[in-house]
């Protein structure tokens, strides 16, 4: 069988996604929650039900639009990503996943295919962390790696409770609820364009870790406190941001990324001395052993530059998942798929952290990623091209009616 | 003459200053234009009116509350500091120079004093840069220091002009305003403490200079881009942070000091390498030649990190200003009136930075020193002694009353 998505309406609704943003185009910025959010996910629903789905929502945002199979009592086929995005980002992470699974199913009733199993699609709540510190926190949910209680525990920069937004418990699905799931996304990384291939096989998703470091020290007036005199908190947030740099490089491996993303100072005035810093500090590798050692090495420069700075330095781990591995079988019926476009695709595994991690301890799990130019994904010229949208998307409604017949 | 300070009318009017607040006690937040810098104007200029002085305000704010003396054509004796706050500073800092010498010029009133030059109570607006990224930029107009050309470029952090808050033109005052100027303070340092003594003459005043360095790298996400090819800002940023530090330490000079206060991250994501960075740098010494060479230092050090990590790296001086030497007679009126209290006095540099360094460039100017508690300021916990307090001011008041007669 074969299917021919809709690629000029596809490329008008992923322009019409990029319109919520409360950052001037071509920057996208979505937070979770947030008016523009809403409006978002609001026009999302209202595309989906229009698309003939029957749209149904969790407690705290999850989007689930299905079309129903003729087999009632066959668990789903699940498909879906994202659409929340950090400040400045681009417009295709998560986005592609959503809108092309959504023009994937079109594609499949356009070519009267009748799916036995249900096919649902996904929309994950808060993929980012950049509202809760904690990245997947809709897959987390539902597939049980995050409790309810736990999630009650979170608060955003502000001090506002996840819980103000919807009620965290009881949110998990059932294992037998996915007969598989299969994520699209770009990679966020340099290879696809690097090898010229047109698609990627996810065969496992790197395992990655984050820490928070609270750094205290003592503060001052910039002109008075002598130099031997000072505890300054961001001269010790510069020697653990340049050891989690060393650790990472220490390790040989190419597949060891660490990262300080977050260095917040306060008070924060030219003349005043630093006394307490907060860092976020993302470390991840496709091998568990390998990471845990960074994260170790990381720790121990923290205690390193306490002891020599006399600064007081909390060290936090806010996650530490373990890698998943993709299905085999799904990994099968993704290169069938693959084939079946004859152009270049290739396994790889994810460095970059997706829903898909979590929603594999529920369900065979698998992804296909479609390239971005340069590698380059969070950042306002992330940019994947129309042929290779609409590319991905064709080889996941051929996967999808596969699995789902 | 013997001069009585009312020291509970002072203490309690230093607390109700206090309560001008947008922090919670004991921090004190008044940054200047707000709505509470405002409100504090307005209660200091009632207070001056009720003291008897005839008051006027220029056109940006910078306040002048007059006790005219007896020959008209004399040049005034001058007196004051400022009473902005950075954010959850301490409730000391400028306001003991305001109420101290308010309290002074009331017991010179009790004492039945008749000044023969008018004595003036000058209030700086905006001595702290936390606003528009410049210190003491009510004193530099005044002194003809800053144009008001130069001083309409200026915005705040939001972008918005200084204009928007008054005309910064024509309002250097004429080189023969003021016979003299004094200003009390606490000593923002450790010295007097540390010495047992209640009151430091200053005879200069250390030369600071600021610092913005713009740091553009590449973004990305956390787990897609590779370490080899990473360019990430907050890396150059930690490294030119602990050049500042040693650039400071390598001039074997105890009286040089530099500070890193602002680091400012973009996109700021756990998940995102950062791609900008700005940093504001503070760098002061009593020495010219020494302090100008850490300047030099520093931005080698951010030419060398520009160049090894392959980072945009723009350095813009935003002040260098010269130091000053206080007033040769002024410090010998200081020193008699200091001996008359018959406590420990001693002759000091300020490290920190004043009003009085730019008064200095229209009218003699000397600066008289209480003790702080620990050294500490720009803190909540910053402290100063009610008798302390008292005594500086009644040492200002014999020296008002030598000047004025």
């Amino acid at each position: 069988m074969d299917f021919e998505i809709d690629g000029a309406r596809l490329l008008s609704e992923l322009e019409t996604l990029a319109t919520f943003s409360d950052s001037a185009a071509p920057a996208i910025t979505r937070i979770v929650y947030s008016e523009t959010d809403r409006k978002a996910r609001a026009w999302l629903k209202d595309l989906c039900s229009q698309s003939g789905l029957a749209v149904r929502e969790d407690a705290i945002g999850n989007l689930f639009a299905r079309w129903h199979g003729t087999d009632p009592d066959a668990a789903a086929v699940g498909t879906g990503s994202h659409i929340d995005a950090i400040p400045n980002a681009g417009k295709y992470d998560g986005t592609v996943g959503v809108l092309g699974a959504l023009a994937a199913i079109r594609a499949l009733r356009a070519a009267q295919f009748t799916p036995r199993k249900s096919i649902e699609l996904l929309v994950f709540i808060s993929e980012e962390p950049t509202r809760f510190g904690i990245g997947c926190l809709g897959s987390r949910l539902l597939s049980g790696a995050l409790s309810g209680a736990a999630a009650k525990r979170l608060t955003d920069r502000a001090g506002k409770p996840l819980e103000d937004f919807g009620d965290p418990e009881n949110l998990a699905l059932p294992t037998n609820y996915y007969a598989s799931f299969i994520e699209l996304h770009i990679e966020q990384g340099p290879i696809l364009e690097k090898t010229g291939a047109a698609l990627g096989i996810v065969t496992g998703i790197a395992a990655p870790a984050a820490l928070r470091v609270l750094i205290d020290g003592e503060g001052g007036h910039a002109g008075a406190v002598l130099m031997p005199d000072r505890r300054d908190a961001l001269l010790g947030a510069a020697e653990i941001a340049l050891a989690v740099e060393a650790a990472a490089r220490a390790t040989g491996a190419i597949d060891t990324v660490a990262t300080t993303g977050v260095c917040e100072v306060s008070p924060g005035a030219v003349n005043s001395i630093p006394s307490h810093v907060k860092l976020e500090i993302d470390i991840r590798d496709t091998d568990l052993a390998r990471r845990d050692a960074v994260v170790k090495a990381v720790i121990q420069a923290c205690e390193t530059t306490a002891a020599q700075r006399k600064l007081q330095v909390k060290t936090e781990i806010l996650n530490a998942d373990a890698p998943a591995a993709c299905d085999p079988q799904l990994i099968e019926v993704l290169t069938e798929a693959c084939r079946a476009e004859r152009k270049g695709f290739q396994r790889m595994v994810s460095r970059a952290y997706h829903d898909s991690l979590f929603m594999s301890r529920i369900a065979p799990t698998a992804m296909l990623f479609t390239p971005c130019r340069g590698g380059v994904s969070h950042r306002p010229d992330e940019y994947a091209s129309a042929e290779d949208i609409v590319t991905g998307a064709r080889t996941l409604a051929r996967a999808l009616a596969k699995l789902a017949a």
